[in-house]
């Protein structure tokens, strides 16, 4: 593995006026593009946390913010004859822990639905990563989009978006207000007197609402960082609300940089209702990224992970996305023909795809190429320096203030980008050399101009 | 730290006709005396899991079975103004991944209640746990004894008993049949084929019980050890037919040997009706203990506890114990006056305080700082040899599998009883000497007489 080289503080410090890139590593399986798994260097033998593991410390040495990892609740249908790995392997927050244990200054970013968990359990168990990382744990909040989840909850039938994010709002309040259970300085721990904590400083939160009832205090005190960062993901108005109220990050996935101007100018105007400034909350696109010394070779490795996606994979990869569809009888060398709209959550990408298709032209299988390389999120595939003027452009131009970094292959694609791009972003003085903080807080705080 | 002596293992091999002793070191705050916290030694201002690493990391050294790891949902009420740190600590199932990430060889046991989960979250993060440790995951079901509880999810009154066992079993019976949704072998990993696993090795449960309607397949695969093992601690006469039925281990509290062995009898006695024998199912009563290498000396460190004892906190302590008395208005220096039983769950603990209090004549006060040492679990402060002696009598006598080891003080009570005690049961030949092998299923299952 080779050393990043470093350029030394004091030229660092000199770039403090300048924005500054904030970057998670997006972690899933053998790697973003579907047929990762597939390609001859992934190491099917190695477990799951050996992997992950490996690549959170290239992050961490990549001074990355955070890693990113998602969810979900069931087995995907559309995968459970195929060989696309994801959502059977391991479970964040237990996952988290473990590297939270092996690494130093990385925050730990684990996804958790509002809609089939209660808060107490959330607000504890993020509570308690973030002790154990000591300050370093983000939740990602989501509604669930996936309707097979809810035949593992006891539900009939997927609960409709409305109600969830009806739910997830009071989830979110009440997660709030048990972190807000204890006071930062409320544990005396005062041996002579018996006190370990000041009672006057524990607060119970009696939250009686329409979905939830919920007393406190939470039995798990404060971090380093006093409570969990929130990450969110959805794009639809009512998501885009929720997270200019309550989020201090943005995952969100945009295909272009139109797109993504757009999705960055409005949710940062919605902040103020909320009395908020813009720097408050970091807008962090998907970024599916392939980089190699030439571009040559860079659309090369692309091409063979797309060699590898086979029929029935691509249809089911691509059915999903649209909203739960069986488009396996599709003609996969005709254009994508006209969808009926669905309650399933996914109408942002629903109406990505379909635009895309019809805009340019694509074909069902050149559209599920696309959709495996990055699921409709922005694609950059290419030398480090035409990737990194890439990201430079969107942070410039204010279209994201960072990005969930998406490697077509995992662990190798990350170390690939440390190596090659981030030595770059730091010339262009755009992202830092040394991590100023331990907490995730305080890194997505660092360097940022409003 | 001082290195235990190891007999060679040709020494040890020899003796795999002897029953052998199984160990888990019961983690608990700064140990097992409710005072331990005020102890001079308690280094209050080091974190929970660095501390708990530790512990396991001596308990690995030492070469026990598996860590074990309590759990409540709520503050105890009775806690809220005084010193006692249980209960706000940190959440087992974070906590046991990152130990997990630092350990190689130890189980790691965590609590989680079946009155306010779903089992395929827990059914999900214990299987995980497995997969990040390579099958050193155990599950302690519990019913809640804490009506607390309650009152963080939803529910305005406390479930009673007989309501709680029966979704107990339920509950069982999804996570057991979750963690059998994927065949040992259902993972083909065929890149060439692109067959990551194999369909008809993979089963939906579709369970559709009384209290839980759950489709499956769970999106966890199965570990080394296949899945976790199941640890039970209820004492009741429905709680020890659930562990009959379902447990590979039991927790339980004796305080005498008269009692453990006619629970063992009872336990044991129980398993035929399910096709099981004696061997499969190890039963752990939990010992309390402080080891000098004198007698006196051993008694003086127990007094030093005792004496930091506050009264607000033995009588909070005493009245949660049994089943969530106000006692604060007691006389100390009288005896235990009649109480009424309640439906707490905790009718065990009840009658076996109540029966202390006039059998042996205690007062509240010797009462209390009984229960402050080890809350009713049998108790053992002396020399190592007078210890072992009787560790080896409950083992030979058939009063006891093994032990769960509440050491007064943590960590420091843990490497006292590995330096000390450890080595005479070694010497004795009912403990071993290493590790035969890395899954906790296997711990128990070695060197089991029948």
């Amino acid at each position: 593995m080779n050393q990043i080289i470093q350029p030394s503080i004091a030229f660092a410090t000199t770039d403090q006026q300048k924005p500054q890139l904030h970057l998670n590593l997006f972690l899933d399986g053998f790697g973003h593009h579907v047929a990762s798994w597939r390609h001859p260097e992934s190491q099917l033998n190695r477990s799951a946390f050996a992997r992950y593991l490996e690549a959170a410390k290239i992050a961490e040495q990549g001074k990355f913010d955070a890693v990113f990892f998602a969810d979900s609740l069931a087995m995907d249908p559309n995968v459970t004859h195929s060989g696309k790995v994801r959502g059977h392997e391991i479970e964040p927050l237990t996952l988290l822990s473990a590297i939270a244990a092996q690494t130093s200054h990385i925050g730990l970013i684990g996804t958790a639905t509002t809609t089939y968990n209660e808060p107490y359990h959330i607000a504890r168990k993020f509570a308690s990563l973030d002790l154990i990382s000591e300050g370093r744990a983000g939740w990602n909040l989501v509604t669930t989009d996936l309707a097979a989840e809810a035949l593992n909850f006891n539900i009939e039938a997927h609960v409709p978006h409305q109600d969830r994010y009806e739910r997830a709002e009071e989830f979110y309040d009440v997660v709030q207000g048990l972190w807000q259970s204890w006071e930062q300085d409320a544990l005396l721990k005062d041996k002579a007197q018996g006190q370990f904590f000041n009672p006057e400083k524990l607060h119970p939160l009696n939250h009686r609402g329409k979905h939830f009832k919920v007393a406190g205090p939470l039995n798990v005190g404060p971090s380093a960082q006093g409570h969990p960062i929130i990450v969110q993901a959805g794009s639809s108005e009512r998501g885009r609300e929720l997270a200019a109220r309550t989020a201090d990050v943005i995952f969100t996935a945009q295909a272009d940089f139109q797109s993504a101007q757009a999705f960055y100018a409005d949710v940062k105007s919605r902040l103020s209702r909320y009395g908020r400034q813009a720097h408050e909350l970091s807008i962090l696109p998907g970024l599916y990224v392939v980089v190699a010394k030439t571009e040559q070779e860079a659309l090369h490795k692309q091409k063979i992970l797309d060699d590898l996606i086979e029929e029935r994979v691509g249809l089911g990869l691509l059915g999903r996305m649209l909203g739960n569809f069986d488009l396996s009888t599709l003609d996969v060398d005709a254009p994508l023909p006209e969808l009926e709209l669905t309650q399933t959550g996914q109408q942002s990408r629903q109406a990505l795809f379909t635009r895309l298709s019809h805009e340019q032209g694509l074909t069902v299988k050149q559209l599920y190429q696309r959709v495996a390389a990055g699921r409709g999120h922005f694609s950059l595939i290419g030398t480090a320096d035409m990737i990194a003027d890439q990201m430079e452009y969107w942070l410039k131009h204010k279209a994201a203030d960072g990005f969930n970094i998406m490697p077509a292959l995992l662990p190798s694609g990350a170390q690939d980008f440390i190596e090659l791009v981030v030595p770059v972003l730091q010339q262009k003085k755009i992202f830092r050399t040394e991590y100023s903080a331990t907490t995730l807080r305080a890194h997505y705080q660092s360097s940022h101009t409003v």
